[in-house]
């Protein structure tokens, strides 16, 4: 019998265990229940210290059920619900008194015939203006509360003049419980969806360089000496959770929409050039998948390796480790919302020309008598996916400068062009912690790691 | 200004073009808004002959913002939200109780401390729990009714007594709103989370079978000559939509555990098998997008092909073909709710001795004296890349196998295997076709066309 409360009790340590790790993936997601209770806990006082209108029950509940609502993790969530909400009901209880209104004028007899006639049909075509997909994305919650809103007021059975007082109340209920809510997502941490979006994009593509930064050392090390088996492999499960990206990386681009110019992101800033990386971070990531496949490939390690086949590995591994360079300065430069640099179209470029010195290599003339086609085939496949995957880069290249030209980055300060003249070549990991090092200082408030957290 | 009409006249053409395409791509939503329209009209009536309790305001309002919070798509959907609802009014409204009683012991001066702490604890708590994935997948909708119902209730001001008659009032036209959704989603023509969800993933295999067949084709008519050149080419987007899948499957997968028995969907039904079969079918998706990358190479084209490549194209254009028909049965036995058959085993089967054969070939002793590795590199790409795609699908046939046995589909009844075994191996077409003409008789309401079309 005394293994019960033993058991209850490690159950209790697993549930706390639990709750500590979730808080601890993102500590937002504390500072946000705090909000909601602090918004929950100052219009429920409002009103209870306040009884205004006809005692709590019409007023006050709607301002309450207003906050539970609309209170969202994320300013634009929190915007666009609020937003929605407003002009939704003012919307509709306008329309709902000029239905009352027409109703009244058929009579005693037509009255409920033609309320129920325009209940049925406005809901039902509201209902099926939910299906667009521009309405769904953007006003989807405020199509239903105009439908709750106009049946309330259409069927509630109040003269006009009731209605036009009982409006006033509701309305006004509605915008306090809104206001609180906004100001509150607003000015007490905010958790801006666009930020979140910013570092996200950022983060996925640096996932992807971090990939082809590993695996480009890995291929060097099946050198055939052993060493290479106990390389760190973590690297090769970062870019799965790219893969499904897509539903979140919308949402928060929907929500971004909403939200008024914050930090660096000004107004107008060009949310859908997010989409469009997205994508094609997403195609990347697709074949790094396939080239995943082959990384634990036994055909790929097979040793001894012959001497042929050490010569076309090394543009392979160029061409990983230039285009992971790449892509991992373009990441640092959009989370220090810079121009990507010229450093990571150059490394584009020797990727490049490494492509084209193994397409050299594979010329009849150069090769040796007669090439092993079972232990060569892994590499030359490898080769043709790091190739595809240059091209991705290189499309990533582009649509982010695209970005940062929509969005007025600025370039590298001529100090620091300089000293990345003076350097040659920076070794992109330092420069990328630099830049890193530099956003995490503008904006202790979300560094990175966190951003990440909430896919 | 005579064109100002007319520019309307054809926007609102295009306009109605637009509604129209919607509603045909998914009949189903213009019922569905129907139905919702059916719904709130009855809801509304009832209450606008009979202003029950005291009038319309408290009692009423609570069945129409019931019916159109609670009345989703599915009925998976609307069970989930209606149960969340009810369930969570009960247990919050109890709580509350508990609370208000509570407060009232501490005297006027530390009643509203009580309160205020009591809401603020249990939203921020309630809100936190929102953010596990457990939570978040089935009571979300729960836990937001929860935090309301307890914070109306708790600083309603009313005394024990008067709530627990409040609580009699919301309950029942609660439960009148939830069961008019409840009855009117499951009893008039119901749209099946689970049945989408079957078919969903049914499409998505097929979608990639169709994809392998063609490419299957494609290799082949790349003999140099140039009718290859025309060949069909929808075969190579159908599967993009498979990539971004996943959320759709989740919810569909969500919901689908909220419905009851329904057709040949028993109690029980393992609605987790289908996320397993779906994360394959996306790995092969992501496969096929980088063979898609080379199915317009024009290395892989270049005419005039040595007798080598010739010969080791033979073995690629099987493994594609072969693996396309297994999945392709697959799909069909899924859709017809039957065990896949013999022949789908035995073709992935005759796939995986095309790969054989194919080493074979590349081995040193069976080479031509020194082949033209820029002219075979393409061609052993998309052959390394079937091999992959082969082992996911044999992966497929597994779990699809195991979700026939947990799910108790029946086997071809003993004269269609006597038929299908006289023919030799079925050709996969007619037998898919065969099936699916079947199920549609079997099920008219919905046939596969316009659940692929809900994604």
């Amino acid at each position: 019998m005394a293994s019960i409360p033993l058991k209850l009790y490690s159950n209790a340590a697993g549930f706390i265990e639990k709750i500590r790790k979730i808080g601890e993936e993102d500590p937002r997601r504390i500072v946000h229940s705090t909000k909601v209770g602090l918004a929950l806990t100052l219009v429920s006082f409002f009103y209870y210290f306040r009884p205004l209108y006809d005692g709590f029950g019409q007023a006050g509940m709607w301002a309450i059920l207003t906050v539970v609502v609309v209170f969202e993790f994320t300013v634009g969530g929190t915007l666009s619900k609020s937003i929605n909400r407003g002009c939704a009901t003012l919307l509709a209880g306008a329309l709902g008194v000029g239905a009352e209104y027409l109703a009244g004028v058929c009579g005693e007899r037509g009255e409920p015939v033609v309320l129920g006639l325009m209940v049925f049909s406005l809901a039902a075509v509201s209902t099926f203006t939910r299906f667009f997909p521009n309405v769904k994305r953007k006003y989807d919650y405020g199509v239903l509360i105009f439908i709750l809103t106009f049946s309330l007021v259409a069927v509630s059975g109040y003269r006009v003049g009731e209605i036009l007082e009982l409006a006033h109340q509701r309305l006004s209920t509605i915008m306090i419980g809104g206001a609180t809510c906004m100001i509150i997502s607003v000015f007490v941490c905010p958790v801006w969806a666009g930020r979140d979006l910013h570092f996200l994009v950022a983060g996925n593509i640096e996932k992807l360089a971090a990939f082809l930064q590993g695996f480009g050392g890995e291929l060097l090390a099946y050198g055939g000496d052993e060493s290479g088996k106990n390389v760190e492999k973590s690297f090769l499960k970062g870019y799965k959770s790219v893969l499904n990206s897509k539903a979140t990386e919308e949402s928060l681009a929907n929500f971004a929409w909403w939200e008024p110019p914050h930090g660096k992101f000004k107004f107008n800033h060009p949310w859908k050039q997010y989409s469009k990386i997205g994508a094609l971070t997403r195609q990347c990531a697709c074949l790094i998948e396939s080239l995943n496949a082959h990384s634990n490939s036994k055909s790929l390690a097979a040793a001894p390796a012959s001497e042929f086949r050490t010569r076309i590995r090394q543009p392979c591994v160029e061409m990983s480790a230039e285009c992971g360079k790449a892509l991992a300065e373009i990441a640092a430069a959009i989370k220090g919302m810079r121009r990507p640099p010229q450093s990571a179209e150059s490394r584009v470029q020797s990727a490049k020309s490494a492509a084209d010195r193994l397409r050299g290599m594979l010329r009849n003339s150069s090769l040796p008598q007669k090439p092993d086609l079972q232990e060569v085939a892994p590499l030359l496949v490898v080769a043709s996916v790091l190739i595809d995957v240059m091209k991705c880069a290189d499309g990533i290249a582009v649509a982010v400068r695209e970005l940062s030209r929509e969005a007025g980055f600025e370039g590298l300060k001529p100090g620091e062009a300089a000293q990345a003249h003076r350097h040659g070549i920076v070794s992109p990991v330092d420069d990328g912690d630099h830049v890193v090092v530099e956003i995490q200082a503008a904006a202790e408030d979300s560094p990175e790691k966190k951003i990440i957290s909430t896919t």
